[in-house]
């Protein structure tokens, strides 16, 4: 994302101008006593100190969603920036929602996750290295529960436990690959119980879905009291309730459970809190964060991860049927680089003029524009500029929304900010679209089995023919039913670079059947995970990982992060 | 600890009154604009922002330490802290400096490790919880650096890193017993390489020393770039700054590794920073806190973990070798619990009053008293008063101090505070100590082999006739000789119950040999790990995990923890 400017991100951060979080807040409507500071620029919201404005409506959500994108994301969240500071600069009453960023990908390869150029969010390298702790605190919570869990298996196994059925997994907010497949326990006796077991990445915890799916903190101890860890020996399921410790559970969340207050650069306020991944989880911010947002701010500006067949398909199935927080518009982020992508030119030729290969790769669009309006929701596509994209080549792709009807606007967020007139445009076309009538609804009702939730969404959403699961899935499903849990959402875990379950599958293809090779019910969050094809729940790092660039310049502040 | 008082620590910690910490910045002469706030009750001092009084002297050191502890602990961190309230109220200039606790042990059975009763630091249950999150950074960097050797032997192995010669361990703050020895990098060539593991418990992490050891950010970088990991295939060592990440580390540490203020009840101010443990590190807080404390205050009062067999002995030999931190007077703390358990009681009867238990006992204490001499300090005994000694027993301890010629006092800061009188007379007695002449000097010269260093410490202050090394600890040091580290000092890793290896030899026992089962050289934090006896790195959690008591009420405090 640093290849067309002088500067980079980081560099760009820190010579913006950045107010005091106090000042953020009064211009959020925060009662400043309700703030706990973490250093000048970052805070905490007190839910039970928060005053809010009484007889005001719940702020309008807008989703901001993408194509598929590159391995190098398509500046959905600088888009999601860049559009809240364009409406805040129209005089809307704006707030952003947004996730956090997960530290494992940063020492990895990934940017950063809080916006590029002059649409981020600030301190972006706080934000982008520990935050206010809640990961940390989420890593606890999850890894305290299973330390508690394989005492109690090696302390007399009072419950049961069957340690060859464990579905929940130690985590840490990290890409390590070698920590996949492990065998803990082994020396003796006197260190455990020896069983096959995993780490998954702590964005890919039940713990994190929980999180960010509890109303608050009552509700946070009510479902992490209904996570399923494992089963018995004689195949019953085993919920932390059964163990008694949601209590310390929350009382290792109850801090991170509050959400966080920062700012753009250009001075919107915007709540940034969880963030389970969406190719893996469902992929958004708490809901407290998008609640809170709502009570604040006229429109309330918000991201699903990946694609739109990943994070916003989730939003629309999972997060807004548990919370009021479904969307009155949605944003599909597009670039001229990942259409071309799609249209089949390598990684190293994108920012060569290419009409052609947009023309082949704007089915990928297509579809997920499709899919959008399967939700009742007609989208506006925001086209992320590049300092390579030609005249040409934004024309021809506005002409083409134009002949399908489908109302864009190109955004030029990152190289002039949505504090300038940058997104002017796709400002004034979304408040448009969040007055607009909505007709929205979910894909599916709860009441189809688990399998033809699957099945729906393969079909209507990835377009694929039809869903293939493996025999442990096959099992699985006869599992869930019998245990009750038949009624709950699906959250599909899947390559977020392909419609279908095989990353190297590009454009809009067809012809496909969706691989389902495990399912792990999530009884806490409250929904059914589908794992398929190859997706992973443990990243690795790249052979030259970005941590190798990374240190602390002299005057204290980071460099070679971004 | 909260037998004999009808509140507990916790009730006690939330009925006090608490001041704003800038108040409490202004009375330890910092420049509120140095702080950066963590709630309005803890902050981060910057030293990059601190303005020092000039000409100021250098604060002199009181190192709290204590007799063999039972597992419930002496109420060395109630005497540090009463110790620090008493010399405020007698007009002293005075600071504390102080370990953090580790999460692990909390969920465990240990009590909180800020103090008891009347004489505790708070926020008690914020800085027993995630504090300002600085082990969660530690954790990070150590994971981080493992996740990144682990990716290189996986990506190519350029540096010919063996995998079966790996020193460096994962850690996580957690009490984990099925994470001591495990197999990592199964499930084929996708997923790494596989090899023996193991975590240990965060605070057993060679960062978490280097944090502690290091002068400032620049010799952090420095220390960490220096940590040996490994080995070669052809036996070499290989350190972090040969993989070249020791700017990744130093970046994720650079917010932890600025001090925590805190206050006491009374409203002392107290820095509150690092904390690796006594028995498997070098186990007292960062040598940046104490450096703080002496340049803000006349009098610093700061603790050593455990027994002075440990905790005290590494401060002295360790601690006192890198940075101009020798104490000027040592305080040990005894209790007539802990000497009747070294008679001889058995737990549930050291209520009981009995005399001739204690007289069996204070052989124990003997022992440590003298080794502190062997220092060049005589030390002043605190008797940490419970509710259960009788009249008879203090007297019987007071005589016999008297009649060995050693200064003592009894203090009851645990029930009356050490901001009542409950100290005056320990804080009278160590003032006068601290303005006697210091006759200070190590055990050892660091010229002596890294045998003779362990031979000496076993023989002067365990009692012990000689040392054993296993074969693998024997060939261990030839290496070190090789490798050119026989000048570093040792760090003694080792039961706290016991003089010896053994946790079961009570009192002041003779004819005993230390067993080194194996050497770990620290070549970051600067020392040579000596494991001895049955020691772990990572401890594991008991039958009935305090974990189970713990919660959040509906006004948003904790409740069970303590």
């Amino acid at each position: 994302m640093s290849e067309n400017k002088g500067l980079s991100d980081l560099e760009i951060a820190h010579n913006a101008t950045i107010l005091p979080i106090e000042e953020i807040a009064v211009r959020a409507g925060i009662n400043v006593d309700a703030l706990e500071l973490y250093g000048p620029y970052k805070a905490k919201i007190n839910p039970a100190k928060l005053v809010l404005p009484e007889g005001k409506a719940h702020g309008k959500v807008v989703l901001v969603s993408a194509m598929s994108p590159t391995p190098a994301g398509e500046g959905k969240s600088t888009t999601t920036v860049g559009l809240a500071d364009s409406l805040a600069r129209a005089g809307h009453k704006v707030m952003i929602a947004l996730r956090e960023p997960s530290l494992g990908p940063i020492l990895g390869m990934k940017g950063g996750a809080t916006g590029g150029g002059y649409s981020q969010v600030l301190p972006m390298d706080d934000i982008n290295l520990h935050f206010t702790g809640d990961f940390h605190a989420v890593t606890s919570a999850n890894n305290a529960l299973m330390a508690l869990v394989d005492n109690h298996i090696f302390q007399g196994n009072h419950l049961g436990i069957d340690p060859r059925r464990m579905t929940f997994k130690r985590v840490i907010d990290m890409n390590d690959r070698s920590l996949r497949e492990i065998i803990i326990g082994l020396g003796g006796p006197a260190q455990g119980v020896p069983r096959q077991d995993g780490f998954d990445i702590t964005v890919a915890s039940e713990i994190m879905a929980v999180f960010c799916l509890a109303a608050d903190l009552d509700d946070l101890r009510t479902r992490l009291g209904r996570i399923t860890f494992g089963y018995t020996f004689d195949r019953q399921p085993v919920t932390v309730a059964d163990l008694g410790v949601e209590g310390a559970l929350t009382l290792l969340l109850k801090d991170a459970i509050k959400p966080n207050l920062v700012q753009t650069i250009a001075g919107t306020p915007a709540l940034v809190h969880g963030g389970p991944f969406a190719n893996i989880a469902h992929g958004c911010n708490s809901i407290i964060a998008t609640r809170t947002a709502q009570e604040l701010a006229d429109i309330v500006v918000t991201e699903a991860g990946f694609g739109a067949d990943l994070g916003a398909e989730k939003y629309m199935d999972i997060k807004s049927r548990i919370a009021d927080v479904a969307p009155s518009a949605v944003v599909v982020v597009a670039t001229i680089r990942a259409l071309k992508m799609q249209g089949g030119v390598p990684k190293d030729k994108l920012s060569e003029p290419n009409v052609d290969a947009i023309a082949a790769g704007v089915e990928n669009l297509k579809r997920h524009v499709g899919n959008v309006a399967k939700f009742g929701i007609s989208p506006v596509v925001a086209i992320n500029k590049f300092a390579s994209d030609t005249d040409e080549e934004l024309q021809w792709l506005l002409k083409w929304c134009a002949a399908e009807g489908v109302e864009a606007a190109v955004a030029d967020v990152w190289g002039r900010g949505g504090g300038g007139d940058g997104g002017d445009e796709l400002a004034s076309k979304v408040a448009a679209a969040v007055q607009g009538p909505s007709n929205f609804h979910h894909l599916y009702p709860l009441e189809l089995s688990v399998e033809d939730k699957i099945r729906t969404i393969v079909q209507e959403i990835y377009g694929a023919d039809g869903v293939e699961f493996s025999v442990p899935a096959q099992k699985r499903l006869v599992d869930i039913q019998k245990n009750g849990w038949g009624g709950l959402p699906v959250c599909m875990a899947k390559t977020q670079y392909s419609f279908t379950d095989d990353a190297s599958k590009l454009g809009a293809p067809k012809g496909f059947r969706v691989h389902v090779r495990e399912l792990i019910p999530k009884t806490g969050a409250g929904f059914i995970v589908a794992l398929t094809g190859a997706v992973m729940t443990m990243p690795g790092l790249p052979k030259e990982p970005a941590a190798m660039r990374m240190d602390v310049g002299p005057d204290g502040n980071p460099t070679g992060l971004f």
